[in-house]
């Protein structure tokens, strides 16, 4: 049976892959509102960031909670700090779904972006959100192989994120200095989704195996 | 006469006093390297961006190390936890100077800025240096209505931010897409820096008065 400090342990683990659900959705679905310039489902996004932000300080003073009570160390001292910094991470991660939302609603009726690059936001959309829903099995089954997926899928976004800006740059851009605005701003949040993803990963490798990910696989620099 | 546990936790303050005033020179001094085109000085901006990650991995490991062994309760750890917030912060700060001087790098040796743009990126840069000065002042003080200083200091900073984007949106823009990206993602960097400087010194607020910020100033949604 397991004593009182581990079941909460396991309870604040339970909500952060819960969270990190919550997110990849919010940004599948922030993507969704954008592409197709639909208003309800953009501020339906916005507006249920903030049950994210609240989980996430309620999740902190839990895990401060713990600290307090049960005055953990070793490995249970460093499975509650990290689950603070996996919980900046994901909340981080839903604040970047609505500015994603918040662009579409910005733009309405309007489409922020253009015809030629939707196949492309729609694929960083879905590669942010698989990327999330990797790290949430992560964080639920402590699998480190999988979690070293994650950087060859990072590797994709980057090259997404580069043909984006190849496009922009493109002498044929025919779209103005707005939506090129846009389109670098909507990069960064993708790209930057998939970072704090990534990192929330790592964090459970280095909990798990006591070594940094980029000791795994090749090092690749930011 | 103080014991070794507070003595450990005052110099663990000390180290982010220091923190904060580094990466507030550093956001000082790539925007020098940008507005210059000066490729030296951006490359020591980025080499110089490892000492703050590495000092910042130092605090962490010192932070919990004190958790473990000291096994603090209340507001000693609450200080702890927050040290390791605001290392985080003051290390992503870091890591937006950086970016600056890496766009610096990027365009030498052509000018990332146009000349008529001086004038705004200039003031972003010297603001985001002001308010990171402030910062270190008040993780050294523990001055809260310093701190609240700094959430005006923001709001001027989201001004210039804006205006920079009038000014990209303008039908007078002249520069092309390149450089209407690059002004972009420089103005996120700067707001960004900001954020994090103002989210530091919040901590400090909420530390010695057990209250949000915001319910001492004008509640500003971001």
């Amino acid at each position: 049976m397991r004593d009182a400090y581990h079941e909460e342990l396991d309870s604040i683990g339970d909500d952060l892959v819960e969270m990190a659900r919550t997110v990849g959705s919010a940004m599948g679905r922030a993507t969704t509102s954008i592409l197709d310039a639909d208003l309800s489902l953009a501020e339906r996004v916005i507006e249920a960031d903030r049950n994210v932000d609240e989980t996430q300080h309620d999740l902190e003073a839990r895990a401060i909670a713990l600290l307090a009570r049960q005055q953990p160390v070793a490995t249970d001292l460093r499975t509650v700090v990290t689950s603070l910094r996996i919980s900046a991470d994901l909340e981080r991660s839903g604040d970047l779904a609505k500015h994603v939302a918040k662009l579409a609603r910005l733009r309405y009726p309007e489409k922020a972006v253009p015809s030629d690059l939707h196949a492309t936001v729609l694929e960083m959309g879905q590669l942010a959100q698989r990327l999330m829903a990797k790290t949430a099995q992560v964080l639920a089954t402590k699998d480190v192989r999988l979690a070293l997926q994650l950087e060859q899928d990072d590797d994709d976004m980057d090259t997404l994120h580069r043909a984006l800006f190849q496009h922009l740059m493109d002498d044929k851009w025919e779209h103005g200095i707005e939506t090129a605005v846009d389109v670098t701003l909507l990069g960064r949040y993708y790209e930057r989704f998939a970072d704090h993803a990534v990192s929330a990963a790592r964090r459970v490798v280095f909990l798990v195996t006591g070594e940094h990910a980029g000791d795994f696989a090749a090092e690749d620099g930011a």
